[in-house]
């Protein structure tokens, strides 16, 4: 669901990177996007319109942001959408009793986590990161809710790099993307 | 500046973890705390508060959120105020020409980055965390601000552990606590 008007706030406020974090990649550096008030709210708006119904109403009972640029969206969308916050986190960072899901990085793997009272069975929750790239991070985040027996609603994210095929690691999760590449 | 609202917001919201991250730490989990919608609403209009004046105008040109609990309070705290969001990362995370400061720990050291262009000279910046320590990232993130030429406004944190003298680290800058413990 690329925009027109998304289309251009990107163009103007996301910075390619060459050859970060390795040579050969082109990174997508949205700092100055942050950085820039008005450009900010607005792709919180956009991204929180994936977590409404058509009437405008939540219809979601909480926003998981995956570590760590996932939450400096994802808190803000959670507060938008007048629901609570809850991170999935990396390996050994959340303080109590947890759910782990690892998976397959192209050396080695990553493990996530989220506490396992984080959500109560049955409810519905949006996902929120920066960029869905092989999709692996959004998947094991699924999996993570499903543990807690609640169910993932849908992603939402600011980009899609569609080259890498992250939609196809998703099943029919609803996936909202601001802009794609 | 504990304020007896926020003390019985925080009784009811932040659970102790025992002996996390090591044996005989006492860590504040505040993901509970996150996952309220009205407590999360709160704590960031709280926040905010250090980056007004009496009048209520907002006095700060940007806020800082340090990596990664403190992305999740100053991503909202700067859309509150109308400004934009700057993080202050761990080594090796921020893609484009950063300055760096080290800073001793327990064990070891550790490394925090500024994007060297992400303030500009004369700028005043609200630093946002989620609990002062030892004020050592504090204390990093306040010489990283004036690498760019920048001011550090204050900082604002939800919780202050004043037994480990954090605000000693700080010379005379003012500081904001939610809750002192």
């Amino acid at each position: 669901m690329t925009r027109p008007d998304f289309e251009a706030l990107f163009e103007r406020l996301v910075r390619d990177v060459p050859d970060f974090p390795k040579p050969g990649v082109m990174f997508k550096d949205i700092t100055p996007l942050l950085a820039d008030h008005d450009g900010f709210a607005a792709v919180v708006d956009g991204l929180a319109a994936a977590g409404r119904d058509e009437a405008g109403n939540t219809v979601v009972d909480a926003v998981i942001g995956m570590e760590a640029r996932g939450f400096i969206l994802a808190a803000p969308v959670a507060l938008a959408l007048g629901v609570g916050f809850v991170p999935v986190r990396k390996s050994g960072k959340l303080p109590s009793a947890t759910y782990s899901v690892s998976y397959a990085l192209e050396y080695g793997e990553a493990t996530l986590e989220l506490h396992s009272d984080a959500l109560k069975p049955g409810e519905r929750v949006l996902l929120v990161d920066d960029v869905l790239a092989t999709g692996g991070t959004a998947a094991a985040t699924v999996q993570l809710v499903e543990l807690c027996g609640a169910t993932a609603h849908g992603l939402a994210v600011l980009m899609e790099l569609s080259f890498l095929h992250g939609r196809d690691a998703l099943d029919d999760l609803d996936l909202l993307a601001l802009r794609t590449l």
